[in-house]
This record gives structure tokens, sequence and C-alpha cells, in this order.
């Protein structure tokens, strides 16, 4: 047999941030026809011949999350029937994963279902960039490398030697873990919103659980999607003293007209955000900085195929001993 | 234990049909909650007990497909942890049943994918009209009852005498089964539209395969959808002598323009859909005529519920010795 | 066919919450054979008819966590081989839940690995008190009852009229949801312990987020293990000035020395467990209160029997508008 | 690890065809012994070692459909325990193909049935030959590559230049794409026979959808089993005026007493099949030409084998722009 | 939902005892169309309406037995499809079940892989009769209920009287812990015969393992097929003094000339056989007592749809406390 | 990719045979944290990269068979996510082998319910030795290489020049195909214990079927676990008249206090065990001799990761013929 070799796909979503992956590798996309009929159904052939080959998907689900997700369940399925020999899915951001557990009484627990359904599709392995909650690698049963884009995000902070007098707050008390790693990664203490009081009477000294007063607050947030809470935590910041408020978050979700609501909001100095998602034009601004996950994701792919270990991807370069 | 009721469901695709059959099986629609995010995500919630129960969820997989089917799996999902006792899906118009197999190399097969993950999802039966392929049963491994829409169609011909001199004709060779069903449901004769030929020669007596001159053709299909090739089968009808054309069709899918484009055209005398699918009111026409299914559906679930046998719906009243 | 009956197991760890369920139904508990084996294989066989019958089997996986989880699983096979209709597993207290992710490299996800085991064993059910994190329930595609202690556990400061001038604090931020809940349910504000600092220097301000001088503070948690974690809790807000302390926590462990270890702490005054698990007289103290989760467990159980719903038992008697 | 070897082997089907595969390959046959008992029941044993190997069986389901099944079933049982690493099937001819939808209540779809138990026994891939309904490929979920035989048999005609004045028949409605494919490659017209009709009154110009008189007409049909199907088409397309009648079919069945017969018919001037099956001496006649498969399944093995795309196996050389 | 009824199926093999069960349960046989086509092919359809009923199939694996398994498949597959509620398949001989390990490199292991087949089919329960192994119940996930024909089969002497100076002798080594539960039954040693030396030289005293000069011996086995085994052993015990020779065995199966050779065996007095297999006209003797297992197969399929335990099935009525 | 490469790890049990089996190989072991916390949970992780590699865990399940069955489990599941590509786990002594039918009714079968839970959790391969029933190869549908120790115990024979007068006795009838065996590989006649009388009156003639007066008898089992079995068969056999006895088997279990009781019994001189099983110093005694199986699983891992066949293993030097 012929050695297995890497093909790289991208589908509709973010089609940059596999073109940018692609450029990494110094490698050529493998074509993929993928059309939409006038009633809504997918039609997708694999161009080219994937026999034997170690296949790598490059496909947030986003955009139209189930549309984006269909794409991939049909892809695989073609690429499985057409003697593919390992099928990478590279989810740069897991659509539904907030969906995680049954809040109240009779709800789904919608990304298993989407976890499950990917695997008894054929997939062999997942890559993910910050899974919304660590336990979703439990909901698969075949390998997720998961990689951190902290380290990258705090690089902007270290570039620019903003490290003083800083404080990291996760916006909600679920999000507690997250600031905490990234206070570490920039040496810093953290806190954490109280939303019910901070959403009333932000001005109240109960809205924020911690100390912020004369410090440059650094909200960290997995996914920033509406943008309502991490505005809400901002205001309760300033009124409580913070001197500037930076939002660093993975995942740009930005839906519906937050962009510009969040790009006009005065109590947010900046944005630091990945390229996980495609920022079309009419969203973006001077005040969003996009770090772009392409080469991790090209790195973690190479070890991948080479099988390297991954360790060193999770470990920062500014600050090597923080805990991720 | 109690004893095991009925739950009906409906989910965002032809909200219209699900109550019909409601009100047919004088029953209240169970309530379930359904969200969209900003994002493009679904959330529903189950609104009311169902441990226990019979539960029929009603959703054509139309028009918008991929959200219609990400709805019912995460629907289904949500039932199964809620403890339901049995789940069964009606599924009016099953979209992507056209992508039953691999016409080219590197294809999907989504029909098949579509039916494997309902069937992983938890569901314990199909309900379906008129499926593309009688192959598609096949794809489940699961109980899947199979109604038909020609004896309700074909009511339509019954009803108003017009059994005289007819011709039954398919648009291209693969419908060739079922206008020959439908021809003995008429008592009629049938044909074959050459679709080579017909799409650029109309006129020729090659484009049609059987005899049509002086008679009443109905053109026979299961879904029209952008219905271009029922204009050209009509066309070439017209052009070999047939006195008049009529569509019969169960699925209208009508997408895009297609519902003003046929409307009018004049080579069309009338069109049979039934009501699988929802039809807006801006496609709405009087050349359409729309039978509805409810009943049938609502017997059906009836007879599923107690065990009875279904056989009988598939019978046509009108000609009871008909093979379907 | 017979009517479907309730027969309720109970295994080895934990026999007296088993007769505490069994006396609350007014049922008496099934006989099943249990033996261990000189080289250590356990043996079991069950003594009487199950078939056609609607099992529970109480069984925390506690005490001897292997030999526990291994007794559920062989009766289980023993349960299903003799044609038990329906295997329903109450799992009071979940063994191997807090290892619910790869935290690091190379890592199992043992908490998945087990549900997974107790699913292809052929369980239909679990009904479970307090997972340690709420995606458990995504770990199972079965029906997961979760029940919650938090509602009984406050009980204690409302029947002592205990409901001023409270504080609730998390031992640390995995735990910050878990002390908002039951803040919510005593109406009091809420903190979180920033352990990093609270072990070195308990008395800074920075070991807690969030304000506690002069408060009686509530530790609240799931599990109290080695319980050195709500030790160095208890010395960090009696160093930033709380009046008293209380420790919340619906698994006692007490793993070890423990036992003695916490009753001797001067800094805690009261610690209300409840009895998934069992408490040799051994590990008993005048400062432990232990709250039968029996009559929930028994509730739950006949609801689930009778097909009705769960969600009055996620109730608060005291304060039924709390968030739970 | 050694590099990965083809081994091939042949059960008791159709042992001539696999042995000229085996001479295509240039490659001995693998040993295996097979034992009928007395009572029925088969006994396997693979004599030379397998572990690592890439296995191909050859093995049409026929002759004794059930035998030879359950043949392959256990050869694939010993192979997989033997540490094989891919097990290939290859399929000339596919029993129970024909049973592959519910035609009527309560039929089992056995098609679909016998690909779940190959897949379930551990096969990696089917090559089939020309399966009777495309969607078959979907009953599987692993990958099948599906050849097809019409360009071989298209040879025929080309080579003894009998391109003029044809037309293509199918002897009903559901081989009408088999006939219009043929009609391609052959650049020929194509018709369809009425068989309610043609059964009766043969010489009704009903009986046959399509122009013939005057014409060499060619029957294709992907089994010929019986034959009757074939005769009584035969007899309406002499009866309707066709100068000459062929035969066309993938796969010989001819069970009972059917190759005599159809020797013997004077309406047909002769047949061309494949070596998907055996053909015993006493069924063989002068009217019949075998073309052997056996140089395609080579080749398609070698390029599965070296994974290599297989496209340019589904071309006709004489006519490459043919649409199979 | 209607209450769920018992329908009765037969197949092929040993209608008779089909038919006997179905008078023991004064319940007429439910209808089902067995087709054998020209080519091999099987052909089954359910003629009556099966939904939510609770089917038993009676079909040993014998005569023909992949024909005889396939049909079993086959219907199951159609009732499933056809909404039975619970299948149960009554299999009083297991064909295959020889075939239970690896003896040698490279061999398969049927009784599991056909074990498996059954299972995936989606068979709710099988109910058996002295399977080869006891660990074949292993072998299925769902349950067996295995009952013995030892109990029926010591009827024989127990009626007869003859219970003096017997000695029960196992054919060979596998069975010893057969001939042990029957000598238990009838109160009498037991030997085992040395195969080895036996063939060779029966006279000598190594032949036999114990001791039988004096004494009635009779030879237990769970199947006699060519009989040649317990011809032999027959001769050894003769050599060695036996002054009578019994066969028991619950499987007549007799395959080829074995019928008559045996009952022209002037070593062996009698044989005692059930009717889990069907035995032809050709193949009785006067010296072959066929005991029926069609109270015992009814009397089981009663308490199974009543869900009382089979226990008491399992002892003898002549000796209660004998250990089976 | 990168070559494949062995990984060779150990666990918990029996330390120093995995360290035996390494040295053989000349390949340290693999790394792998494993820590049991004070409640009992055993905590695991792999210490070095095994992405791509073969890995080959080496784990009696013995000694606390629970915590060490969970141990295998947990270790596979973090191999299985950290990418290893092949997982062969190494099992020389199979805990709960003997739990491999119901002998009672509403028993479980415990050996297959551990079969179907290591295949479950992801393993490619068993490699075991002396499996108590053959059958429990049947149990995995995974490849299970299965090695014999009978050629490597006979060696202590051989060795010794001890084959003259021997007889090889079993101590019950389940296992005289052991005993058989053995007798073969020494050339001897064999016998068989009949328990139930020797338990009582072991000088009676009836208690050993098959004669031992004057012949040093050899009782062969596969495993010693209380060892009152074999204490029973060597007086029965001393009474008898046997001139000597020895005790062969390949498991030492020894539970309890019998390594010391059985020392001390005169009826036995000397005992014959593999290291298959921990024999700590307390247990160890001048009678008993090991024989390590090492060389045995060193040679087979290494045929199987060369994909070299095993056969040659199963052959004893001293008597290539025998039959095993």
């Amino acid at each position: 047999m012929e050695e297995c070799q890497i093909k790289l796909f991208g589908l509709s979503a973010n089609h940059e941030l596999t073109e940018a992956v692609a450029d990494e590798l110094h490698q050529p996309l493998s074509q993929i026809d993928i059309k939409r009929f006038a009633d809504g159904e997918i039609y997708e052939r694999v161009l080219e011949s994937v026999r034997g080959d170690d296949i790598y998907i490059v496909a947030p689900i986003a955009e139209e999350v189930n549309d984006v997700f269909m794409e991939i369940m049909i892809a695989v399925d073609a690429l499985r029937r057409a003697s593919a020999a390992h099928i990478n899915v590279v989810i740069p951001y897991f659509g539904y994963a907030r969906q995680d557990r049954k809040a109240k009484s009779r709800e789904p627990i919608t990304a298993k279902m989407v976890a499950s359904l990917l695997e008894m599709d054929g997939i062999d392995r997942v890559l993910a960039v910050d899974l919304h909650a660590d336990q979703l690698q439990g909901f698969f049963d075949i390998p997720v490398d998961h990689l951190q884009a902290a380290p990258l995000l705090s690089d902007y902070f270290y570039r620019r030697n903003m490290l003083e007098n800083l404080v990291v707050v996760s916006p909600d008390h679920t999000g507690a873990g997250r600031a905490r790693k990234f206070a570490d990664l920039v040496n810093a203490p953290w806190g954490v919103v109280n939303d019910n009081v901070a959403m009333t009477t932000p001005e109240s000294p109960d809205a924020i659980v911690g100390e912020v007063a004369g410090r440059r607050a650094i909200i960290v947030d997995d996914i920033v999607d509406t943008g309502r809470r991490v505005q809400m935590t901002a205001r309760a910041l300033r009124a409580n003293g913070a001197t500037d408020v930076f939002v660093v978050a993975t995942h740009a979700v930005l839906s519906g007209d937050s962009a510009q609501r969040l790009a006009a909001d005065e109590n947010i100095s900046h944005y630091i955000f990945t390229d996980t998602l495609l920022m079309p034009e009419a969203k973006q601004s001077a005040k969003f900085t996009r770090l772009s996950v392409a080469p991790l994701l090209a790195d973690a792919i190479v070890r991948i195929h080479e099988n390297r270990p991954l360790d060193i991807l999770l470990k920062s370069r500014n600050n090597p001993d923080a805990k991720l």
C-alpha cells in the first residue's frame, strides 16, 4: 500500500481559516464540490481520490450552525464511503457546546447529541479549541485533541508590556476557572461578577466578587455571542473603579448587531479574539484584534499525522509554568 | 403503571398539517418550546411530562431542511431523556430522500445517513408518505409504516368523472413504476418521457415512449421541486398531441419562484398536490388543488397506537383491486 | 401478561439507606445472594423471580468503589438474563464522578467510562443525587433523573431560624455555581475562596473573593472526602472575620481519618450531610447532622414507576422560587 | 510490522471465476479447508497465517445461496479471529438483492439483512458487480466499490460492428434506467415493455412503450433467472416487428430448466452474459456468450490495495463519454 | 393499547413439533408464507397482523441447517419490521452448537456467530433445549431460557422400573458432566469411555474409565449425529462385560444412513430420543423411542408469557432432589 | 507516519511477571502513574506519548480482582483517548473465568460480562493463558490468542526423566479433557475423580474412575484456588494405592491460607505451577516449583507485532505430536 497522505478539506464555514491552515502546511486544499439546492438540501461530492488518505476537515460549527453541521456530516459520509483511511475533524468552534447539560427538566443535551452523531458518522478524531466545558471531551469515545487559545491571547498583553496592575474577571461564576487560568498566565489576581446584582445595580460592591478598583480589568470568556454579558460586566467594573476594561475571548460569535454595539461600548477599550470564526468585514472594528489559530492548528495537524505528542502546544511561551 | 397515552407534537415545519392531524384526532397538541438563538442554534424544551407516553412527532423534513432535521433530532433527544415510552416520528416529506445512492464516485448517500441518525437518536418508528424510493425503508432497521397518497390523489379524477381517454406519463424513466401504478388506479395506459430527446426537440415522436395523441395526459411524480421537469414533459406531451395536461404529485416543494412559473405555464391545466408540505399564501394558485393527508395520518396513528393493521389504508376506495 | 411490579434490591454498600427506602415504600427488599470468594471474586444470585418486573437497585458507588461497582454490574447482568422488564439503578453517590475530564494529557475520563459500562450492561435508567458536574448526565444516553439535596440541606437553617447575616462560600472556583444556588435558597450573598492564596496566607483579604467579615459563613460543597479543602476554607473564613462556620455537603465520603480530624476542627461549628453514604459509628460525631435522602428517593421511585413527573421534587418547600 | 499483503480466497461457489482472478493477479489462491458435515453444517479452517494481511474473498452469493452465504460468514469469522488486517469481500453476484424493499405489508427486506449481517461480521469492504438496485450501496455503511459490466457487455456489439439500427428494450419498467444507460453506450433509442399487456396480447402495440419495428432489439436486464420475462419480452418484440432479438445480462442465474428453454427459444438470436455465476456444462449453449469479469475484478483489487481510484474502471473504452 | 397476545409461528423444520406445541397451547398456528425460489432464495411473508404481539417462533436449526437458519433470520426481519412487540425464538435444536470454540488455529467460532446474528436481527429471547455446552448461553446477551430433557428421558427408566444395576457412561470425556447428571437422576454410578483406546481395542480394560461389568449400561449424549461414537462406546461396553446397552440422547440428528445402521447394531438394545428433530418415517425403528418435548415447550411459553418462573420445569418429578 | 512501535505497560498486579516479559523483550516498561485515592478510587495517567503505538498491557486479573480489572479498564480508556494505535491486553490469568455459565436460575455470566466490558472499552486483542473453558474465546469478537502452559509444565517431568508408570488424574469431570491432554503429553493413561464419592469415602474404588494403584499420579488442573479439591483428590489417590502424588496447575491462586495448608499436605509430594500469578514470599514453599511463562508471552508478543503465526508456540518440544 502507498504511504498514507494528509488531505486537507475546508467546507463553507470560515474558509479563510482553512486557507490559512493550508498555507501554514504548504499544502493545497483538496477539492470538494458543495452545492445548496433551491429547497435547502446540501449536495457534496469529493472531487479527488482519498483512498487510504489521512483526512483533515477544518470546519467550525458556526455561521448557520445546522447547515454547517450537516455539511460536515455529509462530507464525512462521502469520505468514509470513498475509502479514506482516517477522518479527523478540526472543529475550531463547536456550536451547541453550551447545551451540555439539562438545566431544566425535559431539556435535551444537544452537545452530546452532536458529539454522538459525529462519532456515529465514522470520524476518527476531533481537534478542538477551547470547548465550552472540559467535560465535552467525555461526550466522545474517540480521541479529542483539545487546544487552548489562552497562551496565544495572553501574548497580546505580553507584547505590549501591559502586565502591571491587572485583574482578570469572569463575567459569571461558571467561567471562574477560565478567569483563574488566565490570571495565572498574566500573574494577576482574579474576580467573578455576581450577575444577579450586576444586572440591576452595577455600582454595588456586591456586583463583583473580588477587588477591581484602580486596576485594569480583563474580562475573560470563551465565547462572545450577543455580548450583553460582557457589557454588563464592563459596566459593573467601571462602576466599581476599574481604570480600563479589556475583553479577551476565543470565539467571536457576535451574533445579530452585537459587533456594532460592542465596538461602540465606551466602557470597553479593546477586544482580543481569535479567528476560529469568520468575521465579515461589516463586523470588523479597530477595537477588535484577531489573533490567528491557524499556526496552532497546522502544528497540531502535523504532530498528529506524525504521531508526535501535542503537550508542547498547550504551554505558554511567555509563562511556561502557568497551569493550563 | 398508568396506561400509555398518545402525545402529539408539532415542530416548526408545516404546523398547519400538524394541527389538522390534531383536529382529526380530537386531541390537543402537546407543548414544546422551540427557540432559534441569534447565532442559529436551536433550543427546545418539552413543556409537559411525557413519562411513559406514546409520542408522535409530525415533522416533514422541509422548508429549511437542515434546521428542521436538527429540530427533530433535538426534540427526540429531549423526549428520550424525559422517559417517553415510544417515539414515533411522522415524516410526511422526507428531505434528502433523493440522495439515496452514489450516482458518481465519492458521493455520499445522505438519505441513508439521515435514516441512521434518526435511528441512532432513539426513535422507535417512522411513519412516512411516498418515500422517493421504496428501498429507503431498508435504510432503517426499525419499523417504517409507509403510506401512499396515490388513492387520495386519484380521487380527484374519480370525483370529477374524468376517467375517459386518459394516459398517465412519467416525466422520466425512474418514475415509470409510479406512473404505472397510477395508471392502474385510473384504468389508463401509461408512457415515459425520454428526457434526453424531450429537452431539445419536444415535438419529436421519440420524446415520449408511448402513445399520447388525442388523450388527456396526467403527469405523475412524487416531488415537484423546481418543476422544470414537469414543464418539459408537458411541452413534449402537447407537442405530441395530448389534448390536456394535468400534474399529480404528492410533495409540492416548489422551491424558488417555481410556484409562479408553474401556475403560469399554459401547457398545464391543473396541479393536484397533497399538503405534506406547507404552501404559503404567496405560492398558492387557483390551478393548484391540495388534498389533505391529515385524515390518512390520523387514521394511521390511531391504528398504530391500537396495534391494528394499516393494510386498509393502502387501498383505493374507488378501485380496491388496483395494485399498490 | 401480569402487571409490572416494583422490586427493590440493595447491594453491599450503605444497606442502611436501602432499608430506609424500603421502609418508606412499605415494601420488603427482594432477595439476592452476594458472596465474596477468597480470591476476591464476587458471586451473586437473584433469589426470586424477576420476570417482567420493574427493578430498582439502590447502590451508592462508594466504600470500596471498585468492588461495589462490579457488584452493580454483576447484579444487572443477572437481572437482565433473568428477564427483568426494566432495570433502574439508584446511585445516591456516583463514585469516580470527579474524574469527568482530561485535566492533563493522557488521562482517562473514568466517569464517562463508568457511565458507558452501566449503559452497555443494560440498565434502563439512572436515578442520581447531586452528580459532581451536571455534564455527567450527558455521559449517559438513557434517562437520568437527577435529584438535588440542597432543599433538604437548607431545611437545617430554616428549622433553626438561622437565616440572618449569612454568607455562602464555595471552597474553590469550580463550586461557585453550587454556592450561588445555595445562597439563593437561603437568601444570602456568596463568595469563593481563592485557594492558591488561602493555602499559604489564609488571613490575606485576597484569600476570599467576596465579603465575609461579621457574617456566619456556610461552606457549601458536593463531596467532603479528605476534608482538607473545607478546613483550609474555614481557616481563611475565620481569619477574614467570619463569626461562625458551617459546612454543608451532600456526600460525606470522609476517607481515612478525616471524620475525627473534621470533628476536632475548632474553626467549624457544625456539619450538615445527607446519608447517601454509610457513616459507620466510629466516624459519627455530635458535630455531624445527617439528613436522610430516603424519603426523596422513595418518592422519586414511586413517581417514576407511575410515570408521574419529578419536577416537584426539585423544588424547595421553604423557598419555592429559588432557582435550582 | 511486516508490510500488508494481498491474500486471495475462493469459497465453494464459482471457483472457476476465483481462479481466473488469481491468474490475472499472478497470485496463488490461499488455502482454506471447507467441509460439509453429513447434517448440513459447514466447517471451515483457514490453512495459512493471515495475520496483518489484506484479504480478498471472491464469493458470489449463488448456486445454493444460503449455504454460500453462511460459507462467507464463517470464513470472515475465522479470518477476523485469526487477525487478518482487512477483509474485503468480492461479491460478483449478490443473492437476495431483489428483496430490497417491502412490496407488500409484513415482508422482510432481506437484501438489507444480508448487508447488515456481512457488516456485523466484520468485513471492511464490498466489491460488487451490477447490484440489482443502486440503493443497495446504502444498505452498507462500509465502502462499497460498485463495478458495472455494461461496458464489457457492449463490447460484444462493438467488436462485431453491430451498431446500426438497434433499439434497447427493458423487459419491465423497473429496468428502464438500465436500458437507457445501455442505449447510451451503443448510441441507440430505448423502450420499455408493458408487461401487463405483453403477457396476454404480445402483438398489441400497447405491449411495448417505444418503437421497435424494423429494428434489432437488445433486451437488457441485470439478472436472467427463470428467463420467462425475457422470453415474453422477445415474443412481444417479434410480434411488434423487431427484426432480431438479443439478450444482454450480467448475471446468468438460469435456475431450473431455463438454460435449455432459453437456448431453444427461436425468438432470441443470442445471449450475452458475464461469468459472475458458474455455468455448468449442462447449461452451456452455442447461443450463450460469456464475457469474463475476472480482469475487471483483478484490476479493481490491485487498485484498492494500492489506494488508487477505480473511476477508470467505470468507463467504456468504446464510448468513453457514455453516462454510467 | 390492546393487550399483548401470543402468536405462534412454525417454519419449515420439524413442523410436527410446532403443531404439537400449538395443540398443547390450544392455539392455532399463525400464518406465514414461505417459498423457495428456483435459485434457492427464500421468500417469506407474514400473513396476519402482528402489531404489538408477543411472538414465539418454533424452529430447530436442523435438517438443512443453513436454509433453516436463514428462514429464521428472514422471519424475524419481517416480524420486527411489522411491529411485533417481542420476538421469542424457540430453538429445540441449536445447529452449529458444537462449533463453540477454536479447537485449532484459524478456526471460526460459528456457534457464537450464529448467536450474534440472531441477536443482531432483533430477537428478544431464546428458549433452547440441551445446548451442547452451557457456555453457549453466554454467547447471547439477551435472556436464554435453557430447558433440559434429562428428566423427561429418565422417565423411560422409571416407568419401566429399570433402575437396578445401572451404569451411566459418557462416550467421551467432554460429556462426563452430562453422564454424571443423568447418573444422579437414576441413582447409578457413571463412567467415561477413553475413545483413543476404545477405537482400536474395545476389549481393553483401559477403554473404559469406570466399572461396567455385569451392569446395564446407559450411554448418555446430547446429540446422536452419525452415531459412530455411540456404536464404538457400545462395543467397548459389551467387550467389557456390560449386560445390556441403552442409548439416551436429546437430539436425534441421525445424518446420512445412520438411522438404519444404529437400528441394526446388535450391541445396543434401545434408543431413547426426544422429538426436537423431525424423524422421517424412513428413519424410524422399533428400537427408537421418541419422547415429546412439546408439553415442556408449551409450558415454558405460557410461563414466559405470564412472567412466571421456569424453575419448576428444570426439576425431575421422579427424583426432585437430583442436581440439574 | 512514523512506524508503529511496541510499548509495554504493567499495572499493579504481578509486576514481577511484567518485568520478566520486559527483560525477555529487552525493552523498558513504559511509564504510567497509578494512584489509589483514600476513598478507593483509582487514578491513572500515562506518562509518555503513545500516539500511533502498538500497546501491550500485561495484567492478570487477580490479587484484588475488581481493583485490578478497573485498573485495566481505566488504563485502556486513557490509552485510547491518547491515540494509541492498537491496544493488546495480555491477561495471563483471567479472573471470573469460572463464572462462565448459568449453573442455576438467575445467576449472571460474569466471565462474558468481563469480556464484553473489555471489548467495549476499545481493546484490539487479548492474549491469554489457559482460559478456564475454551468457549471463553467466543465471549470475545476480537482476536484472542490463547496460549497453553501444558508443554511448559510437562517439561518438569521430561527434565527429571519421570515419565514411567504415571497416571494423570482430573480432580473432577469438568477437567477430564485437560487431564487427557496432559496424559497425551507425557504418554500416560488418565482418570477422573468422582468427587461425590471421594469426598465421603476416599478409599472406595468408586472414588476414582480409572486405575491408579501402583502408579505415580499427576493431578492436573487449571487453577488451584483454595486447593481443597486437589487435597481431596490426593487423599483418594493415596487411599486407592497411588505411590506418589504431584499437582500440576497453571494458575496458583492459593487464596486465604491455602498455600500453607497445601505445602503441609503429606499426600502430595510436589506442586508445579507457572508464574501467571504473583506468589508473595509468605506463600512460597520448597514444595512449589514455579515455571515462568514470561518467555512464552514475550515470544507471542513479538510474533503478534510482526504478524507471524503463533502455531509453533502451541507445540511441545518434548512431544511435538501431542494433541493440544
